[in-house]
Formats: structure tokens, C-alpha cells, sequence
């Protein structure tokens, strides 16, 4: 009975998170590793061209990706957006994901089977004030899961996106914001759910959509915000 | 390590299932089952408007209510869409929705806790020739789950929905369709993922929402498709 | 040079108008006359089985169906929908829908012209706290003209739907409900624009998609609502 | 009578298009001609980092400013994908998008009016094969559209986007690829419409959206593809 439960298949799968410090990285660590997975996880920096390439050359087979990319959202206004921001912005968020994807792939493509999960963000589905560049950024990503998605779902190779936003986190969420009055008003006025979402939810998000058992969501961002967007 | 498994709080969880002998329901039961939760298969015909609060009366306490609504689709130009092919639709798929949610809620709000799974239809995202009034009737559903699932959210009770197309079942694509040359091109053609799904994954992703660590997704309605909508 | 102005094919178009007096009906009625179409304003109650039909036919020619439906939305808990109230608010938005497309749509499949415009609701499109009645309708109205929308494009008819919410009007946002402070607070906290749209504005929007002009926008749902939903 | 009429607000309205002779820009620039806007067509190349500022202060006042930007769409497997492909296609659709914006809003936040429209493509909604690069850089621009929508509604400023795909252009359906019957029922499958759109009808889309009365929608992406996306 236990074989065909949720989350079975994991056992001795080869998951890599990237950025496993940052960001979503320790849940997922920690989730999948309770799920037996054998976590392989990263901690480097991948706006360097090279990297993404030798980090999947470094893992050798891996089953799942778990692109995890995380950096401060500016707050700028749109008539400040200097051109660094951008190129910062889309280094860190953007880049890496064609290099991780086109590295990863081929061993995928030709086992005709695996995963990839990209932790994504609501913001490029509901706009934000003050976070155009950002919201851009997350825009890109989401797009291009529905396309790769598409495009490798025939091979049973599956890739997706977790749309999130509201999920407590000290890069976006640090404590000192929290105890704002004016942070907890705006959280009961905006999300439904009236809380943060906790990490280990959203790391049971990205567990789901790595189990062998789910294969017909392909090219999809899978809104995680409280009812923020539905 | 068990305990925190995907899944695992689904144990002695008591799921009442409706239409349980039709579309999803057999492969619902059967997840359900193997996750160690009480299943209450309930086979009855819920159109008749006193069914569903009797149902709910009679389940006693649920934690978690999917509801399992199918009819045969017609396959009806919009010109000759009769009022009986909409009140039979409507009768099937809309009316018991507000009536077990009713009946259902106020023990989920007291204990401030409860699921509800409806089991809709992409055909209400995606527009369908000749299914206008199977269209409509799945659209007030998935519109439903988003006005209830952010009224209840701050209760703790959960409401979403999974919107399919494309999952192996006899009543939408039996055997003899599923033969024929036809088919398999449009589902070449339409269907990234290249396949029908299959009842057993697609009730994956029912246990997964039922999860008491799945507290976060509200109001939603999500694309399960292999890829018809994203 | 006027004659391929925006607009300009209107001139004697034939354009019926349902619940002329309420809602969006008079603005609609205004707009269209102003660019010299036949406006055919009709302000019977459509909830009657037979109505749709016999409107259609004392109409005659029809080049452009506007489905103007509106009731009283209901502020209901979902604990405490009746089924009378169910069924009130689907007589008087839903059913009406398939039996005025039924009897219009013969005339304009044969002659491979011809608009229908619903002014559907971004409640379909978004969760409102108890709305669960009226958002279920509305939602049965867009995948309606999803399905049909799609059915018909080949003919040359486009049917399209305004997914409307926060347009100034006494049946929704009546003067002294404008008049709170809490309501405008309500405004500025959840519409980007700041401010109700008018029912002018909005008649923009039907009018641009009744132009002969525009023709390959077919079985959507255009969000009108200031930036609520996007 | 005349001066109510939809585009009767164009007269005399300064109208910047960008890459005026690519894409869209023939048809954009005819269409606001004909309503005796003021065309200011550039057809520089934005995609240096100065270029965008320097054509917003040789325009001088621009009430509204149509970016529409252009390339051709690689055709690339994922796999497949170099650093040069992604570089160049976000270097000419993405890239000069915020700095014309920053460069054009100051005037427009002063005069608390004014509209920026995107000519953007439906492929950033939904998926298709080997067009990972280009679906990324569009889903950036729809996101930044969302965000920055948002941002400057308040000061009564519209930014949209119209999202199309199947739009006739010699770009992206040369008269040969038109010639072939593959092609021919890929159209006949894919598009609702079943046939291209024309640029006319698109433009009478950015006319509309670009009218003085056309205020209550922000933020938006408008699908204008025959139904292939809704």
C-alpha cells in the first residue's frame, strides 16, 4: 500500500535546487529530503554565463530541477527604473533559466522522462505597483514554462510553474515588515487566506508536482497566493 | 519521517465522495482508500433538490467533500439547444453545487476546518463546439468554487476545483471513440501531453488539495489538461 | 475618409437591446443612436420561457444582439442561499442567454454576418465574498459565450462578452451606498483606477465590438473594471 | 453628433509609433491618419540604449505612444537555444520597452493623461513549440504592462497590451509559408476565426484602446487572435 502513496515515487530520485539557501531553497531541501529524495542542492550564484551548464555537468543525472531564483524585488517606479536594475533583475531571475533548461534537458529528453519545477511568482500575473521590472522578470519565466512546456510534454518530460506570492520569507517578508501594522492591514485587505503561506506548503506544491504520478499538468504556472490571484 | 509525508495527514480523514460510481469516482475512492482515509462513497442521484442536505445529514461529519458531479455531455448545435437539455444539465451539474455546499459548510466554519474538491471542467476555460450548454454548466461551477472559496478562506475551509479535459473515462471517451483513428489525431493534435490522462492521476491531484498541509491554494480552479489549457 | 472611421459601419445597423431601461441599457442606447444604428430597445421581463423567442421574431432583421441581463445581486452567505434565490437570479441572468442565442442566431448563420454582446460580470472572473449565487450565473455566461463564441467564429458571427465590475449604476452602486466613506476607501484600496468607470465608457466597448470592423475577436471574455481584474 | 463619436478624440492627438515600418506599424500609422491624429512614425532602431530617450525628446508631446516592436521569431528547439538567440530577441522586444516608458511618462503623469499601448503577442498565453526565446520576451512585456498599468492608473494613464497572434503580417506569415496547404489547416485547426486576421482590424483595436473616452481599462493584455486564445 505504501508504494502507491502520494509522494512514493520520490525514493531515491535526484532532485537539484538551485539557490538552496535562498528563497524557497531550504523547505524544498528539507521536503524532499524527508521524502527520501537525494537532494543534490546548490548554493551558487547562476547569473554567470557558465554556470548553469556546469552545475548540471557537476550533478550528473537528475531526475527533477527545481529552479529556485530569488532576488530582491526593487521598488521603483516606473520612471526610475534605471537600465541596471533591469539587467540586474533579469540576470539573477531570467538568464539562468534558458541555460539551466538547455543543459538539463538532453539527459531527460532521452530517458523520456523527469521534471522541471520552476518557483515562479504571482506578481507576473497580477500587476504591482512599483514592481514593474520584477514583475517583468517573472513574466518572462511564466511564459517561457508554457512554451517549454509544451514544446517537451511529448517526451514525458514535464515542466511547470509555481505562481507564488504572500509566501512567508525573510527575502520578501522579513520580520521587521511583518510587525508592521500597516503590513498586517494590507494582508488581511488583499489575501483571502488573511495569513502568509508557510514555506513547507509551498514546498508540498513543488513535492506534488515532482512525484512520477504527475504527468498531465504540463506548461502550466499553478497560482500559491491565499486567493491573491485564482 | 512518515508523519510529514505528502499524504500521510490524510489518515482517518472521513472524504465523502458523490456520484461515487461515476467519472472520477472509483479512482477517487480508491486513493482515498489507500491513503488510510474513511471513504463515504455516496452513489445516490443528487438532482432531486432534498438529496444533497440529506446526504450530508446522513455522512455525519466530513472533512472533506468532493464533489463528483458528471453527466453525459450533449453534443447539441447552439441552434438546437432545447430548454429540457439545459434544465437536465443544469438539474445535474449546477444545482446540487450550492445545495451540499450549504449543507456542508457550517460544520467545516464551527470546527474551522474542511476541504471541498469540485470536480469540474476545463470545457468552462476553453470554449467547445457543440458544448455550449455543458460549457455554461461547468462555468457556474468553477465560478462558484472562486466566490466560495474566497468567502470561506478565512475560516480555514478550503474550496477549489480541478478543471479536466482529456481523462480516460467511459462516459466522455469510451472504448469505441478511443478507437477510432479520429480521435487519436485530434488528441495529437490538441493535446500537448500526446495521451489521455488517467483517472488515477487525476485523483492525485484531488488527494494532494485534500491535504491538511494544503492550506494555501483557495478559490481556485486548476487546468488539468495535459496541456489543452494552461 | 469618414467612411473607415471607427464606428462608421453602424450607421443603419439593425441593433437590439435587451432591459433597455436598466443597467447598461440606457447608456448602450445612447451610444449606439449617436452613431445612427436602428437601436430596437426592448424592456420586457425575459425570465419567461417564451419571451426570448417572440422578441426575436417581432425584431425582424437583427444585426448586433446586445444582452443586457441584470438583476439585484443577492449578499448572501453561502450558508444561507436558498434555493429560491438560486433559482431567481439564474431565470433572470442565465436562462435567458441560450434561447435569445437560439432564435437570433439562424438568421445571421445564413447570412455569415452578425454580432451578439453579452455585458457579462468580472465577478465570474474573480471571487467576491457573498456572491457565490450571482458570480455562478455570471460564470455561466462567460463559458456560454466561450463555447458558443468559438461554434459560431466560422460563420463569420462573433459573440463576445464585457466582464464588467465597478461601472456606476443604481441597480449596483446606488447614490447612497456611493455616498459612504467605507465604499470609497473600498475603491481606492481595490480599483487601480481610483474611481467607478461610467456606463458611457462602457458602451464604448460594446460599440467598438459591434463594428463590422472588428471581427476577429471571438468567444472572449474582455475585463472592464478599472484594473480590478486584468 | 460627430464630436461624441468613438475616434472623434483622435483629432489632433500626437500619436508616436515605433518600428513604423515593421509589424503593425504600416497599418497603425494608417489608421490613426485617417482620424487626423497627429502620426509621428519612427522607424529607428530601439534597440540601443539610448535610442528610446532620445526619440521621446525629439517628439516632443506624445499623447500616446504605440510600442510596437518586432522581430523575427527564431524557430529553436530549447535545447537548441544560445545565449546569442535569447540576447538579440530581448535586446529588440524588451529591452527598449522601459526605457521608453520611463522616458515618455514624466510628461504624461504632469498632464494626468495620456496612453501607452504594447502591440504584444498572444504566445506570452499560450504555449507553443520552439518558441521558448520569443514567448519569454513576450510574456516580460505582457507582465510589465500588468505592473506598470497598475502603477500609473491613478494618474490617469492607460497602459494595455493587445496580445495577437494569426495577425497577417509578411513577418511572421510570408505569402509563401501562406501558399502551403499545411499551413492552410494548421489555420483551419488552430484558429477559431479560420483565417488570418488583417492588420486593419488590429489597428481599429489600438485606435479604440487609444481614444480619449476609453479609461476604465489598465493593465491589460487583449487577446486578438481569432479565438485561439481566450
Amino acid at each position: 500500500m505504501t508504494e502507491n502513496r502520494l509522494g512514493a515515487s520520490l525514493r531515491g530520485r535526484r532532485v537539484l535546487i538551485t539557490q538552496a539557501q535562498d528563497f524557497m531553497g531550504p523547505a524544498l531541501c528539507a521536503a524532499f529530503s524527508a521524502h527520501e529524495a537525494v537532494v543534490i542542492a546548490d548554493s551558487g550564484d547562476l547569473s554567470h554565463a557558465e554556470r548553469p551548464q556546469r552545475l548540471i555537468a557537476a550533478a550528473g543525472h537528475v531526475d527533477v530541477l527545481i529552479i529556485n531564483l530569488a532576488c530582491v524585488a526593487p521598488s521603483t517606479r516606473a520612471t526610475d527604473v534605471t537600465d541596471d536594475e533591469w539587467r540586474e533583475v533579469f540576470a539573477r531571475l531570467v538568464q539562468p533559466l534558458p541555460r539551466l533548461c538547455r543543459a538539463v534537458l538532453p539527459q531527460m529528453l532521452e530517458r523520456k522522462a523527469g521534471k522541471i519545477i520552476l518557483m515562479g511568482s504571482a506578481s507576473a500575473l497580477r500587476g504591482i505597483k512599483r514592481a514593474s521590472t520584477y514583475s517583468a522578470a517573472r513574466g518572462a519565466q511564466l511564459a517561457y514554462v508554457r512554451a517549454l512546456g509544451i514544446e517537451v510534454a511529448p517526451f514525458n518530460v514535464q515542466v511547470n510553474a509555481i505562481a507564488q506570492n504572500f509566501v512567508d520569507n525573510a527575502t520578501y517578508f522579513p520580520p521587521e515588515v511583518q510587525a508592521l501594522e500597516k503590513f498586517q492591514q494590507r494582508l488581511a485587505a488583499e489575501v483571502p487566506a488573511q495569513r502568509l503561506g508557510t514555506p513547507e506548503e509551498d514546498a508540498m506544491l513543488a513535492l506534488f508536482l515532482a512525484c512520477d504520478e504527475v504527468r498531465f499538468m504540463v506548461g502550466q504556472a499553478i497560482p500559491f497566493a491565499g486567493g491573491w490571484v485564482t
